[in-house]
């Protein structure tokens, strides 16, 4: 099978899912080339160019491109399976714990904010909302609460020093953004302590730490 | 390591989530014992109630209940990792793919339609898009029409008989429900006839026939 020579992000600094895959690169001591796909760009939001639409047909960030020593190039697209995708070929350190249950718990978390909250943040659904004549960034704060709810009764008794157990996993991947992204919509986050105390270990290692957004070379300092 | 004795799903007939991992235990021919929870019921959504929350702090359907030799049990929640864990413990027949690019591509089309459509027309979305005055069936019909197009592209060049492959995977375990949804909300499916032709193949299968929603004890013909 060919080896991957190099692994180019195409992500968006404040981008949730791209800082869930910037992290696991970091868990995974894996260097990647960042390529900012401007998604909230005046002139016209990139991804949804027909340049990165060949990339990746969702027409969201991140996709990330392989290039093997043979010379071809693959694309994976989805955050999710872009973690999965590199647990299953850069196996150390593990990134799902090595318990099949230990590992669907750690997987349910994540999909709690994947699939129960940040689809209702991202922007396509927010113009959606705004459409409609509703306060988009109104309208997701009660999934955001909501899924964080769900997410601290569901890590409950699994949690150790991170969601499950004391190694971090792609549920902490995702759960760091999603805090920060709460933070922003002014969701009170003082009912979420265990969480927070996750995010604090977290942030003081150099993987979670460098992904975050304000980090990137793209970030805008407001 | 116990061994699991037997395999309660809660579940709902006519929930597409439920609907996949129905697919899924069919596939690799495990009996499950079916408990329905009545997610529309008129006396007030069961899957609300504070007896299924314990079971599933994200208060959806479905939820795996594990019973093992020890007589001990425990639950699993989220469809894409029930099916992970499925694959996992029982791993003959597989459903995902052996290489690990195409088990990458398998899980971001099941992710095209798990975080990319499904948060859109599940209840709890829909009632929200009516506090706003919006009609919800209207709402999400784009996020169906966009999400087969990305579906159709993102798995056009590794389809075969099946979405990746000639194999079933966990990608059409979330296709044939979303289909049927998809017809049910009048969405025009003529665009799509290569995952229409995966359809029928699915469909002349014993495991994806017994899983559809027609064929479960709760089901309400109208």
């Amino acid at each position: 099978m060919p080896t991957v020579t190099k692994f180019v992000l195409h992500n968006y600094w404040r981008s949730s899912a791209s800082q869930r895959v910037r992290t696991a690169f970091g868990l995974k001591g894996l260097e990647f080339e960042y390529v900012a796909v401007n998604i909230t760009a005046a002139g016209g939001a990139q991804q949804l160019e027909d340049a990165y639409r060949v990339r990746n047909p969702s027409r969201q960030v991140p996709a990330l491109e392989l290039t093997f020593d043979n010379g071809t190039t693959r694309t994976l697209t989805q955050s999710l399976p872009i973690m999965e995708w590199l647990d299953d070929v850069y196996p150390t350190p593990p990134i799902l714990p090595e318990d099949p249950y230990l590992r669907a718990r750690a997987r349910a978390l994540a999909e709690i904010i994947n699939s129960g909250v940040q689809p209702f943040q991202n922007l396509t659904t927010g113009s959606r909302i705004r459409e409609l004549g509703g306060d988009d960034k109104a309208w997701v704060k009660p999934f955001m609460t909501d899924g964080l709810i769900a997410y601290a009764a569901a890590c409950a008794d699994v949690a150790g020093d991170f969601s499950v157990g004391d190694h971090p996993t792609i549920a902490d991947c995702c759960l760091i953004p999603q805090l920060a992204t709460s933070r922003r919509y002014g969701i009170d986050l003082a009912p979420f302590q265990k969480l927070l105390a996750i995010e604090t270990r977290c942030l003081a290692l150099p993987s979670f730490a460098a992904a975050t957004p304000e980090r990137q070379v793209d970030a805008v300092v407001h």
